[in-house]
């Protein structure tokens, strides 16, 4: 029986119960997304406010039930086989926690501050089903991009994290007598520092002294360098596990002609 | 006689009937969407609307005779031998159907609402004529890579999707209270989550309390990241094409040789 | 004679009379270009006005010379050999045109029209200069990646002003009711679809209706796939055009050991 | 004695003295930037005014002590190896010029202006002490990226800021009657034209004109693939990089197997 209802909970390839089961909780997941998004908006709320109760009230009874039968279920798989102590496990796991989080709100009502906005925390068990099955292999690959090219794109990181600070403490020195509102502080300066780099640019704050557009614009010009960076070394990662994949292919077709 | 015609519809490499009908064509697709354009500008309409309108008669005229045409020659096409089912199939291709929905605005004026912006579908017709001929290889390369990245973008795709409705989410609970006017709904904050992460930056809405401005802040470093995926996924993309044609090539004159 | 003087016009790359006359007209346009920006501005014109005309006349004069040199000179080379139709050939010669252009205006205070900003063509030099010698390996690589991938950029080009055109429209037809200022006609609806599309958002037009939103969303996220299709383009042509490289190097080096 | 303390400054992978007092000194480091930031805030300066001042004592007593002994251990090194031409040489180079750069204001409080935004250049370090140890690795293949595509960066670079300065002095030339303040000199527009080429678009400056808008909007389209520019070199290099680093690891393997 338990071990039934485990691979009912497991997503799976074949059509079969456990496909659908699937199906109907990313199908819950969704409606229960589009059921916070509208209720937010506060004509819809007035109308139909009730409604948004009863679905939303229907899907954490879902995701409750389905919560419980996982750690019911979850003693079948080996790494969490011990009854308790593997119950314990599977319950700190990160992606456990987030469900976890994510239906929790419904049931702490009484609490002070409001934190309906975890609700929406469900979204990321799409991601999980989609992570399985048909688009397994899509997701390796770029999982894999980001694991082996990890340090150039930290070094990176780095990087553009002290280019932002000294530019945005430069600015900050440049423009605070001429724009007290918008560069009173260096985290505030930064403010500008991450919209300009990233070339947002809302245009809420921008230097106006001759000094701070000269520093501003060559600052300008070197992030397209600097944005160009991640894309470069995500690109090469992607054609290096590419080619990597094709060289093992190879070497396995010559061993099966042996 | 129908074959004739059905040849002279299809484009061609030569510098015959059929080539000089494909620049006639083009032609007038190109004035048509000129006409278009130039009509909706006020004072042009009031000086010379009449020559749009004849104009408009010309391109419609023109437009539907060839879509008769088409649809009378298409059964010269294996796929569409069948005199009766052959041209139905024919019509309900999406193509031939964005042709009709290009020219039916013109003959139904008395429908309630103004249908005049469908025309502007005519040109998706230059696309066809590109797909064919001199462009094609380009053309067909392109849609190789989108078609083998399928998997990867879609998945890069949801992921977008799924941050974008999160940290609009965050951001609604965060900035409602202070800008009452542009987060007072999910699906506002949604208008800031797109016009930030894809560093568009109109800058009609940003947060502006300091919670607000951390996130934001982070959200748009990390947006670079996010932007810099499908750019790295269609580079390698393209080198991949390009490697393997040159290997079948290869191939192609190693078995020449023997 | 001619011969000599030919020699010292032609770039080299020896440190020579030659090298140096390089330099000279180097630093000749890029004072000459300074002066250009500097005299723009109202204070220092008022000041320094005179020593602005001065050295414009100057350069005027340099640039003259050189001018009349090179069509005297223009002979010594196979391609223009003959005395008469050989200068025209040359003279008409799209770069030898640009230069003449941006010396003509000095000439030229009678006509009507101000046509000094055409001095900045001046520039077109440096590009010219830094095309030979050291550089050109560099510029020749990048030349010969936009001409093999001259094809594919084009279907792009073309792909997105179709839908440049397109989302244009709509926005026209949904907009111009609620913004009859910034949505007037298509062809200011084009502003907006250029600044959105690009990711420049100036923030001087977005649409502010629901359903213009909503289009305007859709189409800015799908904007990151078409602005990583250039970028894609261009970086595997860097990647194909070093490999058929080292593949040439490769074949050189066999038949060399051969 | 000397040289332990040369080894203990140097950076060192091994959990040992030196380790620790790497993590002492990027700890101080960052401490000190937080401290610069905070001290920044009015509201924090007014409150915590004098702990600010005493870490800040600390902190440039630390890095004073350090700088000394880096300087007085110097010599241990085979370049630095003559005491005192080699201890000057130490300190003229670059990276303790700016170590010396970034503690000498606190020193200098008699000095007219302020360089209190000196300080911040003490990030810097932390750059340093990253380039050894764990991620030297992806900091050389970054660093040698640059260094092999420095040609060809140095080309778009060059041809970016022709780009730009012929662009902006036509707008200059559109614009400058229909908006004076904006436009009013070349290096004004100047500034439109870095914050449009590099997409940031704040929206202070654009062209309102038509022929302006005109002429920005094709800049702007153009744009798009100046900016794929660098990328796609960046990428290339990576992905040359990489096979350069596979084809001698298989030379070596070759080798071996020899």
């Amino acid at each position: 029986m338990r071990k039934r209802i485990f691979h009912i909970l497991e997503p799976s390839n074949k059509k079969d119960l456990s496909h659908y089961f699937d199906l109907f909780i990313m199908a819950m997941i969704c409606l229960s997304v589009v059921d916070i998004i509208l209720e937010s908006e506060a004509t819809l709320r007035a109308k139909y406010g009730n409604w948004f109760q009863y679905f939303e009230v229907c899907s954490v009874v879902t995701f409750s039930i389905e919560y419980g039968l996982r750690v019911w279920t979850c003693i079948e798989k080996k790494k969490y086989a011990s009854p308790f102590s593997g119950r314990i496990k599977y319950m700190t796991h990160p992606m456990a926690l987030v469900d976890l989080i994510a239906i929790l709100p419904f049931y702490l009502p009484f609490v002070g501050i409001d934190l309906r906005f975890l609700r929406i925390l469900r979204l990321f068990r799409i991601f999980r089903v989609l992570k399985m099955a048909r688009y397994s292999s899509a997701f390796n690959l770029i999982r894999s991009v980001f694991k082996e090219k990890k340090e150039e794109l930290l070094v990176t990181s780095v990087f553009i994290v002290i280019i932002l600070i000294i530019i945005s403490t430069l600015m900050y020195y440049l423009e605070r007598e001429a724009q007290p509102d918008h560069f009173s502080s260096i985290s505030k300066s930064l403010w500008w520092g991450i919209v300009t780099l990233t070339t947002v640019g809302y245009g809420d704050v921008y230097p106006i002294t001759a000094l701070g557009k000269a520093l501003g614009g060559i600052i300008t010009l070197l992030s397209i360098g600097l944005i160009a960076l991640p894309s470069g070394i995500l690109a090469s990662g992607y054609t290096e596990q590419i080619i990597r994949r094709k060289e093992s292919k190879r070497k396995n077709d010559k061993k099966e002609n042996l």
